[in-house]
């Protein structure tokens, strides 16, 4: 093994990078904090029993380890579970909480060369709303958010869990013939799913029920279709939901960000309401994805509604395709004569806001690749003070 | 296992200490980019062969676990080991490196309720200069940070490692002697260093040479009085780049915050030359903690000398003894009838740089719960807008 080798999937953030980041964190995490979410952090590892088991990722992505009492630890998969478990221990349940948070999770890749294994979302989750006004909230969030960092292309898909389960359960009567076709639309193999379809012994108004939900996707005018192949009350419920969540994202004004797409279920994940993906041109997998999970604080003794989202900083930045940014950065080289005339000169030069290295001559092995890399090079060498400008 | 527990020494940090951190962390990173340090950020996981078999963390302090190929990783102990192994694969090393960072990292406790096993570093690694002025300046870097995060009462022991190691070299001529006595001081075992040297078959001069050193501790005077015990070359020398290193930090004018201690050793540690520990008032343990490490970079392929520091950051909070900051947050409660007004007022706020959260009356329980934490509520509800500051 080479001494500069990663584990896969891991990398470096290297400064240019680096800052690039902080500058779209901030962007995104100041927003967060005017809408009045408050941020926590949470440990890098939890018991595999509460939020390893808990979490939506599947069992081989978990990192795992032992402790020294042999009890099995995961590295956080996502967030919501460990923001789900200090809600239930230590949070004010009397009203809602807005919980924000910017933090690595980890999903252990299969193959080598793959998808990063550590990655930041930054995300909220908002506890105790069972209002469709709360799910409005973080999309509207999520929109109002990444137009901020400065993303002009985007769209957010929104569906609702309620609504293809419905559908399915009226036409074909139990979970098991439900979850083999929610699994076709979870995997988008729309081929897959006409074929299993027309497999199926239904009546032809029956398969075009279910043909026809590929094809609601659009604005609000999709509600209308949905009601006319939708026959009960839980499905209508789940449509009438989406039409407020709409209404609600006009007075945002951000209802041209978004497509309503029925197609949208859930699969091993705790999503059982209105649920969103964020898509970015050119970007082939969601830059982030949220909705509501009302169950899983339940888990965690809190009877409570909750509704969120995360967006992956990694995709996000791939979609704004920034530059790295490079920092201006001034010298100041001294030999031991004027050290004391340069740290003064130095420290003149910060309390202005500039950033200032300060370098011994006698640190530099070649003082012509040292100083191209500043803005400005500062000399104070001999027992006289000569400036030279860069 | 209830639902809320978390591993051993693992901890949240909720909204009130989350905003502290930030503000004190930013405080230090400031100004560390200030003096043209850039920052980077590294995998949590590496490979136990390359940064934990470097590390100077214990063994059994190292979190391990296996990644999918049999390979053992590692979370990382500390951040020099990863600053070291990007520096060499990744960088410019033809000047300099000034490598900041603020990041967590895992010491893994074999108590309950002990020390955190997780916990937060902002620090700096200087690479690739070797002279004096290096020193002093991650020394002036570390006392400018700490007061510029608010810190008062704190001071800087320095040491070289050189000095103990020639006088012990000296007197006792092989390194198995040598040391049992580092050994004692490192572990501040001044009453064991005291009886061990009397229990050596030496000259009385020699014994009093030996115990001389426990004493050398204050400011620049004490170097003289190192001279008088130390005769040789490599003992001179490091005591003269204590002479050049204290004469820099006068004229950065932070030397009245440094105490040189000539008992300072290095023991499984990678420092070889000027060390530091950083104390706060009524802190048992240094809140921090640098010095100088020639040696490490080669193991990565890379000839370079370096030194750096890492503060932590849970002890300096502590040493501040700031309180958790609350942050004032505004509420807008609507009805649905207002819910375009409410959206635009929470908005207009919002843009004077108020932080407001916008709720749904029929998203809450208690409204009279929901609203006691809030700084101003503001109410849209009904057919007509009614005003009320909370």
């Amino acid at each position: 093994m080479f001494m500069f080798e990663k584990p896969d999937g891991m990398r470096d953030i290297l400064p240019g990078l680096y800052q690039t980041m902080k500058e779209t964190r901030i962007s995104l995490t100041e927003l967060i904090e005017q809408w009045g979410y408050q941020f926590v952090e949470t440990p890098t590892l939890e018991f595999y029993d509460t939020v390893g088991v808990q979490s939506a990722i599947l069992d081989q992505q978990l990192f795992k380890l032992l402790d020294q009492k042999g009890q099995t630890l995961v590295l956080r998969p996502d967030m919501t579970g460990p923001i789900a478990r200090i809600a239930a221990a230590n949070l004010d349940k009397h009203h809602p909480l807005r919980i924000g948070y910017a933090a690595n999770v980890f999903r252990a890749q299969e193959q080598e060369g793959g998808r990063p294994a550590e990655f930041e979302q930054v995300g909220v989750e908002l506890i105790g709303d069972g209002s469709t006004s709360a799910d409005a909230e973080v999309i509207a969030l999520v929109i109002f958010s990444l137009k901020k960092a400065g993303l002009s292309t985007f769209k957010i898909s929104v569906g609702h869990v309620g609504i293809a389960d419905a559908l399915f359960m009226e036409i074909l009567g139990n979970q098991k013939r439900v979850r083999v076709l929610q699994r076709f639309l979870y995997d988008k193999n729309y081929v897959g799913f006409r074929e299993h379809v027309k497999s199926l012994s239904l009546s032809t108004i029956d398969q075009q029920r279910l043909l026809k939900l590929l094809n609601l996707k659009g604005g609000i005018e999709i509600c209308d279709e949905a009601k006319a192949i939708i026959g009960s009350e839980v499905g209508k419920n789940a449509i009438q939901q989406l039409e407020t969540l709409w209404e609600t994202l006009v007075d945002y004004g951000c209802a041209e960000d978004v497509t309503i797409d029925l197609s949208m279920v859930r699969h091993m994940s705790y999503y059982n309401g209105i649920l969103f993906e964020i898509y970015a041109e050119n970007i082939g997998f969601p830059i982030g994805n949220g909705g509501r999970y009302d169950e899983l604080l339940n888990r965690f003794n809190f009877n409570a509604p909750a509704t969120g989202f995360g967006i992956r900083l990694d995709r996000l930045l791939e979609a704004l395709k920034l530059n790295d940014v490079q920092p201006k950065i001034d010298a100041v080289i001294f030999s031991t004569e004027q050290r004391e005339e340069a740290i003064k000169f130095a420290e003149k030069e910060r309390r202005q806001g500039k950033k200032v290295v300060l370098q011994d001559l006698a640190g530099i092995k070649n003082i012509d690749q040292m100083t191209k890399s500043f803005q400005k090079v500062t000399y104070f060498i001999g027992s006289r003070k000569e400036k030279r400008h860069g």
